[in-house]
């Protein structure tokens, strides 16, 4: 590819030497016809139509493909017994609410009640004390709290691991939920008979000096979509990442006593464990 | 690719299994960053940002990572001594005046005045009387007249191929552009030290049926853009399209008497060979 030669980053040049390979094998072996080209560029005008400050159907679109969890994928290989990495999504907020170890990130909204409780580790096992989480999650409903308008805060927050290296707190029982499908990236689920579905998960973003960032999610094992053959729409799932949530009636007691009000309840136990490496700041990278 | 599995389209299927390939590939290939997707992401977003009904960046950046004419080559392979196709770029326009042989296209645009004759012929010298000839053109500073506000037209006609096959008509000498660069694809060019600059060309187009519609350019031997490394933003050029255009003095007669008023002019001879195959609707296609 003689025409970036001239590219004075050599980095530049590489990725655009390749993607230059990549796209003109990809029209030569699928011999593209002119009329699937305008598609094509029908499709990706409609994605940029659509694409707002508060929805990035572009990131959707490259979910839904696979590309950004082979992008994670790239980026955080396996480290021995350190926790798997899975795609970040588009709902984390930076200033989420700081809340005690043992304090409620659910902020009022609807879902059963779930205590969520572990430690950050090492993969030697050594203690990870301070480690700074963040953890967001959908309400029963399915939505997070950015995806309704008037800037209400919930379910999310961020934590620090605590001299022995537990955290703890409450949160909600995950809900699996639909991405956005009322675009072009929905007509494409559609036209290959998709499911637009996310299975139920938490999210946890998990930070120390030291240690490479982690991004990840745990899912809750026995939700139905896993058990389907296109299990997530953006291919996020991992076998590692499914756990087992325990499911308690409302007269068991809860660990910190707290009263539920007649409610039923969950708990997990997640042990993380972090690989070595470099904190990366993601939430600056995906501004 | 599992996921596009129940596709009950197999074309669809197809591409969209090779495309995913294709990208996973690219993403393994460079080792692609999460920055350097955020980047990406951020890229495409802005390209949607500036395409509206009257500007398609889409269109331009993949012209200018040669994939537009990628897939004008897999679509219009050489047949013998056909004349070759090249790029049809963003200018077109459906329903240009109709000229009778011998016309003006250039509707007054300022250029040096260029007559421009020719035949149509089959690749075994057939003629093809009645031939639909498109041409269309920018003016002496490089614009096309849709690049305007106020919807004058200039620079573009049809006309049809005579008895004899033959055709001519008054046009302009050619006369390089750049392709607009105040959006993210100009920035790329940038980054890459790349001209926005396409050497001067005419736009044919040519139909008839039985035979594969032809869409092309004649450039002009000796303009200086074809000398350069990087000759044409847009990979257009072929070796076989670049054409002697004759100068002619301002005392030396016009072929069909034309009063120039004291004018230099120029003269291309323009020999279309078409290929045998199907009548394309381009218009259609590109709208
Ligand atoms: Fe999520
Ligand atoms: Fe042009």
């Amino acid at each position: 590819m003689q025409s970036f030669e001239n590219t004075p980053d050599e980095r530049t040049k590489y990725l655009l030497q390749e993607l230059v390979k990549h796209l003109h094998s990809y029209v030569h072996t699928v011999r593209l016809t002119e009329a699937e080209w305008n598609t094509a560029i029908g499709f990706l005008t409609r994605v940029g139509n659509i694409t707002t400050p508060h929805r990035q159907e572009f990131v959707l679109l490259s979910d839904v493909l696979g590309v950004s969890m082979h992008t994670v994928a790239v980026n955080n290989e396996v480290h021995r017994n350190a926790t798997e990495a899975t795609v970040f999504g588009p709902f984390f907020v930076n200033g989420a609410p700081l809340i005690e170890n043992g304090g409620d990130m659910s902020g009022g909204a609807p879902g059963e009640p779930a205590w969520v409780e572990g430690t950050i580790r090492g993969v030697d096992g050594e203690p990870v004390p301070g480690a700074r989480i963040e953890v967001w999650e959908a309400d029963a409903e399915g939505f997070y709290d950015v995806q309704h308008e008037g800037g209400r805060v919930y379910g999310r927050a961020h934590l620090f691991a605590d001299e022995k290296s537990e955290f703890r707190f409450w949160g909600l029982l995950p809900t699996p939920y639909a991405i956005a499908h009322d675009g072009r990236v929905g007509d494409l689920l559609k036209a290959t008979e998709r499911s637009p579905y996310r299975p139920a998960h938490l999210h946890f973003m998990v930070t120390a000096p030291g240690y490479r960032t982690l991004v990840t999610h745990v899912f809750v094992r026995g939700d139905e979509h896993l058990d389907k053959p296109t299990k997530d729409a953006v291919f996020g799932v991992k076998d590692s990442l499914i756990y087992d949530w325990s499911r308690h009636s409302a007269d068991e007691p809860t660990p910190d006593g707290r009263d539920l009000q007649g409610k039923p309840w969950a708990s997990l136990h997640f042990d993380v464990v972090l690989a070595p490496g470099q904190a990366v700041d993601y939430a600056a990278l995906m501004e």
